[in-house]
């Protein structure tokens, strides 16, 4: 497949800049660029690769940066290539199939153009929706529902009553619903509190691989539409994500967390139990959030703090060993006095 | 299913506060409660939510607190609502059975009552006790001993020659007996360690989803009875660890490590090798133990410290600021003369 | 089976001293130890245990350590305990076999004396090396190339395209080639980047349980021979890995980060996406990788930094209760003048 820079930048609706006729066959990073691609530049600190690029054209927002070359200046190359890489790996029109090496049991409402991968178990009264893929050996339990144009990837496991919106990508090993981790200690016998609640995802959620969402005590563990959860994600039973959240690989938070909208979390950040964080917040890789935090911030550290205080208490480290210095020599006066 | 005040107290051992012939049919959280249910005031921070709740009745531990509603007075709410909520939630009679779409080697010995779910596997020899059910696509490697009354979930994997006691709960996606890492570096070469022991686990024991458990290089890795365990928690070869534990997310312990009875260690802790842990140590999260460390004490931090001098380490921090003006008013003072 | 001293001692490279007709029949750990087996003394810490020790003979490094017992005198006595182990565990002659209830897609390519347990499905286009062993229920996606001499264990998924080489073993619950985390926000919608790439991982690499390794973007997400990754490992697109690396359980890399070969990495530890970590490095347990590093040193701490100076750090805290009680005494003093 070719197109002309002319067409791509039509369809990301940017500007040519050079040759509109140049035909390229798909895209590749600046820093390891071949030719017959079209290449970006996302991350200021790849503009020394521009110069000996391989590529015969360069996503830009700086018309300057090209140094010669073609280009398509836009405003963000990021978005401007995610979008010419979907040109060029169009999704393929799958065809929608029931493999017979499959449990299905004959309670399960399945919708049309629905695949269901061999190995595939699914319990009594699931729900799969219209345009819906269930990779290998998936297994749904009972009373799920699963919207439409989902895909869960091979070795999902979605435990019994989860309900789960549309167009929801699920990677391979995710347990979704399992049990929450309550337990009430009464005379040294931790007794298991039943964990007899759900989950609910909103829609256009992607969940990375090797994620375990537990259902709730009582009620739901929710996350909000268009969140998006890396790999290896822990979230406890009734736990409230926003919608548009980011969630980092590694990310864990306790239970009944309550997480505002559009909260991004960088790798390996915790959330204690019961705090509630506002929207928008963001926390750097590794945050340990131990208490309710106002939204619109940025957080770091462990507890988190807001950056520009975490920053500053990093400074004080610095400071010691010249108060140290200072003190000495105070001292050292006093005593010639 | 309904129940009245009076039936409720008297399973749970508390007094009726109010009317006793009331009907409940469920139990709701206090944040979030709803008509017809009976709520329960477990952790203090929510006494706000009382005075508006739509329940019909509340589990408290204070009589002062019911606000002249209807309630049980009972010594540990929580517990009493945990009690409660198995009276409404039953376990269900599973049926026994075991599908046709399964591999069940010739040689495996399966108790009575058992269920085998579609997709699973049973390597040669292994035993599955009585009552036990494994869910679909569990595998079950040679030689496993699974005890009476467990159940693994969706897609467990359990290597060869386990021995797993009875009532153990295996949730999705967990890996139990995989190989331990150890290698042996030599001439640059990392020389793979023969992991050739097993896993032993106790009785009710519950592990959470995706958790993996290493088998021992030689000997056993074992996790005590009633010790519990959440999601995405690693137990590295050769661990042993005590009885009444609680592993909380993300915990990881390294080789040989070995963890005394019921400590508990909060989300993303982690404890290095070979060290030794008393018994009844609570650990805070993101904790790091780095060496061995006496029972019976609460630990924070990393490397971990008795809280106490944790706290005091993080107040110094505050005490900084306040040494650097003093100093510079004794500087100013020192010059003015 | 039962070997003696001078058969293991030829093994091994080894020099018996005492009676090299003495048999033994296993290993064991010297703290553990056990009648009719050869211990070994790998930590100094465990020096204690020798005197009591009810193994026959010890493998040690220094001859005077034995104590008048049996031995096999060697440079490296864990090197020698993981081939003797070897020797009493030899890796069983499996026979080769194709399990009737697998799905194997009619293009799929299968070398000779591979086995394939129950639950597996191939899809098309996929290759599987000789010698190759699926575990039960792993799933191979399509265009997949399995070298020779693999192993997956149960419940593994491999998404279509990734690449591995030889002698690779992969342990249950891992996911190998999933999307990586690529969004970018514009106008309040995160928007996916395609994630067109995939994964190649080397010869001889091995993977431990619930691991996920994201396909890269645009071209491949690359480990390379040799190295060894624990469980509970993330990496995500477009990372580069050396030869030769150990990364220890819940590791953590971010996006585009490249680790040069022989790195080490003690558990929890995480590196932020896109810096480059020179080759031969070692990071301490819980460590976070903020900016690119050199090779060749050891480094602590969040962010990391070489490990003397880390320790510099750490120090300063005992020093500054020491500066205050001075800085009370100067201000004392000043105020008694």
């Amino acid at each position: 497949m070719k197109l002309t820079l002319r067409e791509i930048a039509i369809h990301v609706g940017g500007k040519v800049i050079g040759d509109p006729e140049i035909n390229v066959s798909g895209v590749s990073e600046i820093q390891s660029s071949s030719p017959g691609t079209i290449t970006f530049l996302g991350n200021p600190k790849y503009k020394k690769y521009i110069a000996g690029t391989l590529a015969d054209a360069i996503f830009i927002s700086d018309e300057n940066h090209l140094d010669g070359k073609n280009g398509i200046l836009v405003s963000n190359p990021q978005l401007a290539m995610a979008r010419t890489l979907a040109l060029f790996f169009p999704e393929s029109e799958k065809n929608s199939f029931i493999h017979s090496d499959t449990t299905i049991d004959a309670t399960v409402s399945i919708g049309k153009n629905v695949s269901i991968e061999p190995g595939c178990v699914i319990h009594p009264k699931a729900v799969i929706g219209n345009g819906s893929r269930l990779g290998s050996n998936t297994v749904i339990g009972p009373n799920v529902i699963l919207g439409e144009k989902c895909q869960t990837h091979a070795n999902v496991s979605i435990y019994g009553n989860s309900i789960i919106g549309d167009r929801v990508q699920i990677h391979s090993g995710t347990s979704i619903g399992c049990d929450g981790f309550g337990f009430i200690t009464h005379d040294g016998v931790h007794e298991k509190i039943p964990q007899t609640g759900n989950v609910v995802i909103g829609n256009d959620v992607e969940i990375g691989s090797n994620c375990a969402i537990d259902r709730a005590t009582i009620g739901s563990t929710t996350i909000g539409n268009m969140t998006k959860i890396d790999n290896l994600v822990h979230i406890a039973h009734n736990v409230s994500i926003g919608k548009g959240c980011l969630l980092t690989g590694s990310f864990a938070v306790a239970g009944s967390a309550i997480i505002g909208d559009y909260c991004t979390f960088a790798g390996q950040v915790g959330v204690a139990p019961h705090v509630e964080i506002g929207a928008h917040s963001t926390f750097a890789a590794k945050s340990g959030i131990t208490k309710s935090l106002k939204g619109g911030k940025v957080y770091a550290g462990y507890p988190a703090r807001e950056i520009r205080e975490h920053n500053k208490r990093e400074a004080l480290f610095n400071e010691i060993s010249r108060m140290r210095q200072k003190l000495d020599q105070l001292i050292q006066g006093a005593e010639e006095m």
